[in-house]
């Protein structure tokens, strides 16, 4: 029998520190729903010393998720790694991960402490985190560029104290892949004990290598991989499940494990996030890019349908393309409306709030023949965005623009529960919205980053916007989905600026 | 010294091969241009045999090209090579490369021809594209699941025949590194006369793998690797050109070759080729996302200030980030316009069409403070996009949309140089645009994709408008640009419309 492959999904955690793609609680929790129902086997929830809304987060995702292991991350102080035992106490099963810098540079410029102080603190931070659960992982922050005899040393120090799983980030993602299978081999060899821990890895991709650089640990050893839905994080982004879930099973003469995945979930996660988060995902990206699979791209040349297994080496169906396409319409009823969402994994939190949404599906129907799980998703992410009162809310909106003359907008807003009316012009009709919004706003924010995606085909389908604000050093990412993109775009401006007025300092670890 | 890597684009051909990522000829010409400027060793520019329009855009960059060898693929077939031969008869240095399948699938299902039959087409390919020139490649299509001693047998019988170069694709993506390397490595041992060829490879995408099994085949003793802008091309498409560049470069210390590459040049390729092919890039791509490198997506935080040197491999000045932002403005004149036109290699046929030119942008100046290359691109590409008489044309447009109200879009267009007016209403106004052009030009089409991309920040950027339409089983992408986003989606529908009435089909071969 083969190796089990732990999948350790960090899409929560680090993926959330990509640039404005901040998510609310009730958006985490929908993607750990997604997650656990992919049989991911750990969820990494979130950084509960970050805020107290990362605390609340993690915390109601341990409550909410029974078949995944749930951890949170935690640097190696007393601080954090109570705060993190605190957040997965309602957990049926609960992991801290707690990490420190081993590289020299960081060792040094960061953290300002000794090679023996390091050690130090990191078995002093096992032991508290043992204080809550006995499922404890150590990672050496920048391990890719930290000496060996070091690593080994405080691999050691951190097993003895009682760590179970060993993480090697490759923080910086400047690993390549014959030269990180070495050194994972290299520790596995070394370090006393290293049986009785499971060996991860943790890939960044700035060179375009991280999936290789996991894979290539896996063949080395590595039982646990550290990865995220879309290749989602900071800069160029970790280690993209679906490739390594893929590249695995696809290559299953060559690759010694397997994992648990249920592969049918990865196209559904792989929306649900970037729906979410707002950010796209390129056509040509492998297995949930529109193209990854060439009959589902809207080609059907003879060429391709004819030599079809002469080309393809997975099915599209098995990572769930196509399934469940078409689900609703305009005669659905009120029980098919609640069935369906929770087969999508979206929680009704009371009788009221139903009603308000299948009100919100009903005047959709009216305007849109074919409603798909994407409407619904982006349909319930309005309601949910927000739960509590909203500072800034559209009332109401008027646009005229015609060849020859300026764009002009007319928008009434509800502003702390007053409601103030504007008009300007713009270049655009988009811009005028925005510009008659910050008439009555006037928030001075400036916009980084407007993008528009369909969310099905056809011409009457919804338009996804995202709107990247920055204020005052802070960026914030709002989404807003409607058949009229201009009523779309009000909605997305409206969306980051209430983020930006609730949202408290983050702090974001680099692993 | 270190070997020279030389870096072979295919964006003009495999890539192209993208679903409705069709270009024409002058669009084809403006990316050699740039290849050219990045250095690219050499330009795969198109596959002569496809279809007229194909001879010509490869015969057209054969003229134009001087510095980079331009190539043109064709299967090994009498008729393939002679009109490949003419087409890059005006190159200062052309090259042909021929193709035929040598894997057991291929071969039986696809050729329908025994071994023997293969090795014989291959060799007698070779001899005629040797009446052209002393520069031919031959690629084993599907070599990844060739037999090696099949592709032993035939490597020889091309270099006694004269190839230059023999390239071992993996034509389905379904190799990992180590064993691509190991096979590299074995047909480099094993074929005789090998050290007089160069060796080169061509990898997809399909697993994520592409620019892995590229290095590793580089480490085997490869010495050129087949790559595209973007890693555009069919499926999860080709092996990204900035990630094998910047990966060879930033890890100097293990690889042993370097690249001819002027890096500086990537960004603005990568974003020449997203505006022409229409094809995002995702923020979290590696080297050209727009978070690729923290500090350019807008981020300031004083945690990435402070530690800059932490967490940076490479600059993102090195790659062509930030570079030549703001160009011009409401007060630039006619030479500064035609300057840096020229500067970002767009050609200007005549006074007239400058002049035409000119006007467009005095027009865009008013309505947006700040013109940047990003606006110019996109100002010449509407103009250039088909300089033949179109089908379709914008006149001018009138829409109007209201809370509780049906969007309504009136639309002025000519069809064949007959102007007629519509009206329609729609769930919102791109639907209703694209309901009243229908109405007029009764296409039948079906919108497959919608998407928008602001090209530069601020409320009064330009959106870039894709849009994907179907008819009859072809596939077209068409884009438009205006501040006023509702203009451009029409513009963008009326393009697609254009290709679709003008394009011939083409051929797609796979390697």
């Amino acid at each position: 029998m083969k190796d089990k492959l732990i999948i350790f999904d960090t899409t929560l955690r680090d993926g959330e520190q990509s640039p404005g793609a901040s998510m609310t609680r009730d958006e985490k929790l929908r993607i750990a729903r997604q997650l656990e129902r992919m049989r991911v086997d750990v969820i990494e929830a979130g950084f509960a010393a970050a805020s107290n809304g990362d605390f609340e987060a993690v915390r109601s995702i341990a409550e909410a998720i029974k078949e995944s292991t749930v951890c949170t991350l935690a640097r190696a102080n007393e601080h954090d790694i109570r705060r993190a035992g605190e957040a997965i106490r309602p957990a049926a099963r609960g992991r801290i991960h707690t990490f420190i810098a081993t590289s020299p540079i960081h060792m040094e410029k960061k953290l300002r402490m000794t090679p023996d102080q390091v050690v130090e603190q990191a078995v002093k931070a096992i032991g508290w985190a043992r204080e809550y659960t006995d499922d404890v992982e150590f990672s050496a922050e920048d391990a890719g560029r930290s000496e060996i005899d070091f690593l080994v040393r405080i691999f050691e120090a951190v097993i003895d104290a009682g760590a179970k799983t060993i993480n090697v980030p490759d923080t910086v993602g400047y690993n390549v892949p014959e030269q990180f299978a070495a050194t994972v081999r290299t520790l596995i060899e070394r370090v006393p004990n290293s049986d009785k821990v499971v060996w991860s890895v943790h890939c960044h991709n700035d060179l375009g290598l991280a999936v290789a650089n996991s894979l290539a640990a896996v063949r080395s050893g590595a039982r646990q991989v550290e990865c995220t839905i879309n290749g989602l994080g900071e800069r160029a982004g970790n280690a993209s499940l679906e490739e390594i879930v893929m590249a695995v099973r696809t290559r299953a003469d060559i690759f010694p494990v397997e994992t648990g995945i249920e592969t049918t979930q990865i196209v559904p996660a792989s929306k649900l996030v970037s729906q979410i988060t707002g950010y796209p995902v390129q056509p040509n990206k492998a297995i949930v890019g529109a193209n990854a699979f060439a009959h589902e791209s809207g080609i059907h040349q003879d060429g391709v349908l004819k030599h079809r297994e002469t080309y393809e080496i997975m099915r599209a169906e098995d990572v769930g393309w196509g399934a469940n396409k078409l689900v609703l319409g305009k005669l659905s009823g009120r029980n098919a409306f609640r069935a369906r969402l929770q087969e999508l994994g979206i929680e009704i939190e009371s009788e009221d709030h139903l009603n308000q949404a299948f009100a919100r599906f009903k005047e959709l129907a009216d305007r849109k023949s074919e409603i798909f799980d994407e409407d619904l998703t982006a349909l319930m992410r309005d309601e949910a965005v927000t739960p509590a009162p909203e500072q800034y809310r559209l009332v109401s909106t008027r646009f005229h623009s015609e060849t020859g003359e300026t764009p002009v907008a007319e928008i009434t807003l509800s502003i702390g529960g007053a409601e103030k009316q504007a008009r300007a012009n713009g270049s655009g009709p988009v811009d005028a919205a925005f510009k008659a919004i910050e008439t009555v706003a006037t928030t001075g924010s400036e916009l980084l980053l407007y993008s528009v995606n369909a969310i099905t085909s056809g011409t009457d389908a919804q338009g996804e916007v995202t709107v990247r604000l920055s204020r005052d050093g802070r960026v914030m990412d709002g989404q807003g989905a409607d058949t009229d993109i201009i009523v779309a775009s009000a909605k997305a401006y409206l969306n980051a600026l209430n983020k930006l007025h609730a949202g408290a300092e983050r702090l974001n670890p680099q692993v």
